[in-house]
């Protein structure tokens, strides 16, 4: 897209945001664990969390928050104790920290909003918290955005970010994200957490359905194991420094918002997706020809998920029965007469007839996709077509390794 | 139960049922690949099918046998190859098949039926197959249930057959069965199958009804991968042949009856699942307190299906958390703060609040109940009560190794 350009930075590229990360001594390992996002000014808010029956004290608190009033100041964010499963004392530990930090800000609690990722059960260290808030409230800075994104991994082997800007009314408006995830729940580690800030400013219910439909197009669209977390969460703040004219219902500008925050997300979501649990490649999915985008979506989704698919791919087995097998239990009706099936360049299926292909060919293909050689990205190509509808949709997703059960196997993590 | 007990033998065991498995050159493997179960008279027949959109010929095939003539004389089952994602020839495969082998039993070809398992996307060796029929049948025998059970078998390490007897009016009555499956779908090859002959007499609606019933309790709760095949079928033949009256409605018979039927698809399906690709050992769940039993039975299949869960239980790791979280994901509601989580007897979670146990005492169950030290059998138990209602389901399950992933990432298989 031309209407927007990618640019250095994080969290802290759009105007008035500040972050930080320190290693407070939630983690054991004593690395960066405790992370905060900051607007200058009141922010309005979005958020869409984990559909679990089982969450995390933050996700309920932030729920709350948010239903109260649709903005905030600032975002903690901590690594090492998930504070899911924790019961009462880790809602008490989770309103404590908000406590904590907006003291320290010097800004109603009611302002902060908070996320958690790390071991299911355990609640937060909150002596190390409560001693590592101070140091983390001054160590805020404009350039603060990759020293946050540092604070909320687990076992990611990257931190993730990214931003971009567009010019609206001759003025830079940002978006900025950042996020973490590996496995959709980590060994114990948990959770797929983003954070977008932009400093455009938009109303409250169209910020909110513009980052549920970019969330729907993106983060869940991916799928390391299938395992939805405890703490999933995405919140996006915007909070209009670019002294840009506020953005009150969908038109140009809001098209070019939403496209941005759709980008911002699929980025993230495909680095996660990238760096999922032992993964040695990147696997997109599209799905053509369904009735509508959800049932495209779900298909997609499905084949992304497949352990078999995964393990073929890790393999480089151009098994394309398992993608059809896949595809076929999704819970999307359609003919298996119309199936189509393109791994990558080579058409394996068409009109639900099985077509000669050169197997060596296709898994060299694999071989090469997996290492970069035509994407100039690690990314291993799914294409299929269910029949004649209009519907689209998208999924990223990883193969599945030896080391995805080695990490999750382990006892000591 | 008293009312019913364990015999030996398998398919064969009830009267005026024969059965055989030969090694047909449908493998390239040239181990036993083809099995026929034959009834003397003609049975009353129900089945239960994949409910993929994408399906092998032979199910589309008994699917229409089964609705216009709910009775049958054989099941000719092939491994090796799929014949699913095969399109029209595949279809004519399927229908010479069932040609060839009622010609040589001398009986209508609307009296066979077929099921199918291997790779996908590859049709069934025909010259194999028309060589090998009359071989097979030449060679059915009253003692064949336990050749024909190693026939039907791919990556499955052991055959799995079952045979119980009860008396009813004096003679005795015979249920008994055979499985294969391993993954749900296999590396290429594939599927669940399952095969079950009785030589008491069941009014044909209510048998089907039975069936039914006993694999949602059975087959359907089992899960290894959590992909479901393009083949999976469960066929069931009652013949009349214990000439004790037929069973025309409910009643204390056909409980009896239903109730052997349950346990012989119970007995099978744990049987694939103990023995999943790369297993080291059966995982069962038990979920109580639901609103009904298909919620009770949804969050159990999610329990045992979730990689996280079955990754821990690999590492003997007693991670209670990753098995709320499964809980939660389910689909199902209900309030966290019911929630309740055992691991054999070690209570983790009760009222939705994190106990404390002795870690190390819970990994040394998982490593003793995986090596049968408790039940005499390989099985870790977890128990999970999501509050007061009545709703009760079992799923049964397995660990995840590393095994799993070098089965299938196999680009040899």
């Amino acid at each position: 897209m031309s209407e927007w350009q990618q640019i250095s930075g994080s969290v802290t590229a759009p105007k008035g945001f500040k972050a930080t990360g320190i290693a407070a001594g939630l983690k054991p390992s004593k690395t960066a664990d405790l992370a905060l996002i900051f607007s200058e000014t009141e922010a309005i808010a979005a958020g869409v969390f984990t559909t679990s029956e089982v969450r995390a004290a933050c996700v309920d608190y932030c729920r709350q928050r948010l239903q109260a009033k649709a903005s905030a100041r600032a975002v903690l964010i901590n690594a090492g104790q998930a504070n899911a499963a924790t019961g009462e004392l880790g809602w008490q530990d989770a309103l404590k920290s908000a406590e904590l930090v907006a003291a320290q800000l010097n800004v109603p609690p009611e302002s902060i909003l908070l996320a958690s990722t790390g071991v299911i059960g355990k609640r937060i260290r909150m002596d190390a918290m409560e001693s590592g808030i101070p140091t983390l409230v001054a160590s805020l800075s404009d350039e603060g955005g990759e020293t946050a994104a540092k604070a909320i991994i687990t076992t990611d082997l990257v931190p993730k970010t990214i931003a971009l800007e567009t010019i609206i009314d001759g003025r830079p408006v940002r978006i900025g994200g950042m996020a973490k995830g590996s496995g959709m729940i980590h060994p114990n580690m948990a959770t797929m957490l983003g954070f977008i800030t932009c400093d455009g400013m938009v109303a409250t219910h169209l910020w909110q359905e513009m980052l549920s439909r970019a969330v729907n197009q993106s983060f869940n669209q991916i799928t390391v194991d299938g395992d939805t977390s405890t703490n999933d969460t995405v919140i996006a703040l915007a909070n209009g420094q670019s002294r840009t004219a506020a953005i009150m219902e969908m038109g140009k500008e809001a098209q070019i918002i939403e496209g941005m925050l759709t980008e911002v997300c699929q980025y993230l979501a495909k680095a996660i997706a990238r760096d999922g649990e032992g993964a040695t490649c990147l696997v997109e999915v599209q799905v053509t020809g369904a009735t509508d985008n959800e049932s495209a979506r779900r298909i997609a989704r499905t084949i992304a998920g497949s352990s078999l698919v995964k393990s073929a791919i890790f393999g480089r087995d151009p098994n394309w029965g398992r993608i059809a097998a896949a595809a076929g239990r999704a819970g999307v009706s359609f003919h298996q007469e119309d199936l189509r099936i393109k791994l990558g360049d080579f058409l394996m299926m068409d009109n639900g007839q099985p077509l000669d292909y050169d197997r060596s060919s296709a898994s060299h293909y694999l071989k090469k996709a997996a290492e970069g050689a035509y994407l100039k990205e690690d990314t291993v190509l799914i294409s299929v077509c269910i029949g004649n509808g209009s519907g689209t949709g998208q999924a990223w997703g990883c193969d599945l390794s030896y080391d995805y059960v080695k990490i999750n196997a382990d006892y000591t993590t």
